[in-house]
């Protein structure tokens, strides 16, 4: 198959591309964000997003053209790329010389259904938290990801770090989680997690008819708003001298109590 | 109090901080480490760490001087730094103006105490893995870290990910992680974390006469002599589609099981 070749790093396709991995504000603008690596490319295609561009170097293509014919049958544009091109889009230390431009899907209404098991994070920053609570989260059987503010899921360092799970789990972005909250389905457990020892002891919450649990920023913990929008606050007993648990150590001992 | 000054990026101390910072093997050859910020300077002045010096910039003076207090009357020597200089300095975005040089403790002889958690960390290479790893062992109560090969404990993004946590908990390092297993003392258990849903569930395991947990390398897991030397092999069970738990999170539900 023949591809359109790009042999220069001053290349518009290249530029536009290094615009939206940077920038959060033209992804939005745009509704595009930008992926690398085969397996997040394919995961997107896979995954319904529709691929605007594809970029592979020659490389690649001979190493992994099975691997990638997900991705290369759904762009519309495939793009031959030279290593010195490929070195310029990489937001990584060793590049695989494969990245797309995909689309962001249309944001759905938020929807909580009884039984099934949801986190929320509420101005979380960190693209790794972010991440590695998405990745956590498929690994263990949620159905979804609802956000409120916060690192967005179309960061690339967030996208890396979910291994893929950004791309399949449901994720809903709100601007009042706390409403959200406030309207749950009757049946469905809604907490926080705070480092409050007098919090109950997250252990002995139900989480049967379903739950949604909330982690909160990482310097500020959970917005006041959303505490009062809740059901109950929970605790993670500690025993030993560190002030509190990171976030994703946080929201990972968390999910997996609500899964037993 | 007067200080010495320093003004110049280029002096030799600053390129000297700069070396280690950036180097392990430097590091290890001197046997000597770099943190930066307040409460990581202080935290080391505090578990005993040898300060060999102590920079600070006016601002941080004026504006914690007595929260340094610790770190300065600890140091052998302390100088005060530019902005300028400090910026050069920081591994950090927005650097709070104080960094230290510190001594390595002498390497313990690794006893392992019946009634006590360990986890042991085979090759695991993220710093931020370990530093989260360490972080969440000090919060659920764990007695002391194993190391074999991987990252080692002075890399600075290490340090910070583990919010002090690396400095107090008690570190062993060793070549021969699988001897150090199989002398392990009659009552405590040692298990090693698989990707395995054949082996025993994490869930049914006994760890009340004392447990070592064996969290393998990112990419490959538990070596192969470990495995061999471990009692049980354990497994966390899951439902979704995420093929794996990354190390962090395993490691947070592994050290969690253990506590109850």
């Amino acid at each position: 198959m023949q591809y359109i070749e790009i042999q220069s790093r001053k290349s518009e396709k290249v530029k536009n591309y290094c615009r939206l991995l940077s920038t959060a504000k033209a992804r939005r603008k745009e509704r595009l964000f930008c992926l690398e690596g085969l397996r997040l490319s394919v995961d997107a295609a896979l995954s319904g997003f529709t691929i605007e561009q594809a970029f592979v170097t020659e490389a690649a293509l001979s190493k992994s053209e099975k691997e990638l014919e997900p991705l290369l049958s759904a762009a519309r544009f495939v793009y031959k790329i030279s290593e010195e091109v490929a070195e310029k889009m990489a937001d990584t230390v060793t590049t695989q010389g494969v990245f797309c431009i995909a689309k962001m899907k249309e944001k759905a209404d938020a929807v909580l259904e009884v039984g099934e098991r949801y986190v929320a994070l509420d101005n979380v920053q960190n693209p790794s938290n972010l991440g590695a609570i998405a990745r956590t989260a498929e690994a263990l059987g949620f159905k979804g990801l609802l956000l409120q503010d916060g690192c967005d899921i179309y960061n690339p360092k967030a996208q890396r770090a979910s291994m893929g799970s950004l791309l399949r789990l449901e994720i809903r972005e709100t601007g009042d989680l706390a409403a959200l909250l406030a309207a749950a389905p009757k049946g469905i457990l809604t907490f926080a997690t705070v480092p409050d020892s007098t919090a109950e002891d997250i252990r002995t919450l139900d989480f049967s008819g379903g739950a949604v649990a909330v982690i909160g920023n990482e310097g500020n913990g959970v917005s006041a708003a959303v505490l009062d929008a809740v059901q109950k606050k929970a605790t993670i007993p500690m025993r030993g001298r560190a002030e509190s648990l990171n976030a994703a150590a946080a929201a990972t001992i968390t999910m997996w109590e609500m899964m037993k």
